[in-house]
């Protein structure tokens, strides 16, 4: 395996970013076909070194159990045969997706003849900062070519040995392709200055998408020049109204919080009209038994329900991303919006009610990428919409909103076409 | 007037963020009607107490009188009867805009009945910076009313007494109206550490946009957390190809460096290819002649043609804004990229021929907002695409590129409808 492990170079960050760049310019000009086949090679190849990965991967996971990673971390960390095929086929996936770049989003023909036209080009250079899942390393890189963009990756030191075994057989696929193996960057260094480099690195990056919990999201957004996507962090209400339809409301409930309590568009906080509570206590009790989950709840949500720890203002805070939820008891749907205003985090917000007045009035008001009448925030994801794989979510206002496929890693370009024309 | 000053209260920087935050929320559920009655208004009181904003104005001329400034900034300064009744139809013409916001982009059902929408919404509140035109104030303004966004405006220092003026007036007409005069704040106070807070306020302001020198926008982009809308350093570039079109390339020339040189669509260097230049030499001093126009050339071009002051790196940087160019010969369109890639703003760039292949490894490779064919670079322009007004020209890559008309004030929310679906 000696061919693959000398592919990562001894460069630094600089360089390797400076690489991207100079690559990025030659797969902009690529085209879809020439990408599908590179992300097809890759796919194959991935599968066919399956056993290299996994072998550098015992290596994260034996370090992991001397760290005392939790269950939850080790799986995260884990790779098998299974999970690496299922990497392969997400980029056979993508390559089904349509490709955004070259597309004509508009085009007009000015009084004097000019001619117009608004079309989708790549970014350029992505970094993508992200933590302990190696499988953030495949499908990044998957999406960002697709779209025409080099990245720069920078993973969790937890899974240095994998991430760098995928990136080297990355390379490796990537050499009898069109896409130059410099389109893939990844930086080995675990310094915390390797990744505050890219956070300034404008001239070579174009954007920079940090995958992760809160704490490193913060840390990107507060020290990144380069401008960033902010995906992730939901702190995700579901507001049962006084005109709630009860079999609806508890299975929206149920899957909202149950489901996979620790991804980002489950729900963290139900709000409860005080006069449904009072009607259907027993039943919302009922459900809290089934799956043991634990309340925290205001006063009013500990007059009405058994087991009520009270809470404090972490509890409206912060994502739970377990079988915990905070209980908050209103007297109007107005309330309900602004307690979501002041705590929510303008990602995934919901209301259950069968009256249209305060369905309007909460998804007008509620500031978030995804507002729904009577259905599970768990549905702001890429592949329940349609996208196809997502490259994140996103919870900012500019650029993209909500999960982001493709179109998420393009720009426009005006093209000009004339014959002399002047102002 | 003892009306109009009192409605600059004395409030620090984040009162007037959560009060401009919560006026944003009763702005975005306005209708377009309710919107352009407010902006008519404030058109028409603006003309009525045009007197008012001239005696304030005096005051800040005055100033700069003493502080000698150049007659360009005090031009830009100077406010007249007409140049008011120009901010009110600036106004009345954004009526005529069509609003963004409620547009829905797209919609689709999922299979289990989930009806989507992609629908636009205003940013929130906008945070804008800039220097000395008090035009500035009024044009932000009606841009962020029309498209449902508050405004918090921190103007130059040198405008100060014309700015508090143009803002007084405006909440005064915002009194009968149904937008709340709190949607509008001006930072009065002149101190770095106001604006400073303004960088940082994620919370109470969604999108920072900066306008003015390349001083300002650097130290806004440095220093924000806020996301930025980068705006304006144009150092725009037109290469003559070898296959250049002689009248059409003289005239493009002419029109982009002379029509307006301190606008950011001016071109700042031509690149010549040498056969051309060679040949057409006597037609092109000619052209620099009747302009007086400084140039600032390589060795090659001062073969060429007289009186070219050798270029150094800070001719192929900066932006002059006047009547100077730097001059490059190269001998292939791939150098001209090269050196554009190098040295460009990422703004307007052109080419000059009749050769296709050419034109379309330049359009292709050139990475920037607007690329050109046989056109000036002075067409990177909201009203002359036919926008209308624009809020700037955006030079990122994020969000916006190019000229920035109203959508680029909103984003937009997924709208989810259901009957009760859970995954």
């Amino acid at each position: 395996m000696s061919t693959l492990q000398s592919t990562t170079k001894q460069l630094n960050v600089k360089q390797q970013a400076k690489l991207a760049q100079k690559a990025s310019k030659k797969l902009a000009l690529l085209t879809e076909k020439e990408k599908n086949e590179a992300l097809l090679t890759i796919a194959d190849v991935l599968e066919k070194d399956s056993a290299y990965i996994l072998e550098e991967n015992k290596k994260d996971l034996s370090a992991g159990e001397k760290k005392c990673f939790s269950e939850a971390l080790m799986d995260r960390l884990r790779l098998t045969a299974d999970r690496v095929k299922d990497f392969a086929d997400g980029l056979r996936e993508v390559t089904e997706l349509q490709d955004p770049v070259g597309e004509i989003l508009s085009g007009w023909t000015l009084d004097n003849g000019l001619k117009v036209e608004q079309v989708r080009v790549p970014l350029g250079v992505i970094g993508m900062i992200y933590e302990a899942r190696p499988n953030v390393t495949v499908d990044a890189t998957g999406l960002a070519l697709k779209s025409g963009n080099a990245i720069v990756l920078k993973g969790g030191s937890n899974a240095l040995n994998s991430n760098k075994a995928i990136v080297a057989v990355i390379h490796k696929a990537l050499e009898n392709t069109k896409i130059p193996a410099e389109a893939v960057q990844f930086i080995a260094s675990t310094d915390r200055e390797a990744a505050g480099q890219l956070f300034t690195m404008k001239e070579h990056i174009d954007v920079l998408i940090p995958r992760g919990g809160g704490a490193l999201i913060k840390t990107v957004v507060e020290n990144a020049t380069v401008p960033v996507l902010e995906t992730g962090v939901g702190n995700c209400h579901i507001y049962v109204d006084q005109f709630a339809d009860v079999e609806k409301a508890l299975a929206i409930l149920e899957n909202a919080k149950t489901d996979r309590p620790a991804v980002c568009n489950a729900a963290e906080t139900f709000i409860f009209h005080e006069a449904w509570l009072e009607t259907n206590k027993d039943k919302v009790q009922a459900l809290f038994e089934k799956h043991g989950i634990e309340v925290h709840g205001d006063e009013k949500a500990a007059e009405l329900l058994p087991d009520v720890i009270p809470a404090n203002e972490k509890d409206w805070v912060e994502e739970y991303l377990s079988l915990a939820v905070a209980v908050k008891v209103v007297s109007s749907v107005e309330e309900a919006v602004t307690h979501i205003e002041r705590y929510g985090t303008k990602h995934s917000e919901a209301i259950v009610t069968e009256n249209s007045e305060n369905a309007q009035l909460f998804l007008n008001a509620v500031d978030a990428a995804a507002v729904y009448q009577n259905a599970s925030t768990r549905f702001t994801d890429g592949s329940a919409l349609g996208f196809g794989a997502e490259i994140g979510i996103s919870t900012q206002k500019l650029h993209a909103r909500g999960p982001m496929g493709l179109p998420a890693l393009t720009t426009i370009k005006y093209r000009m076409t004339g014959d002399g024309q002047v102002r």
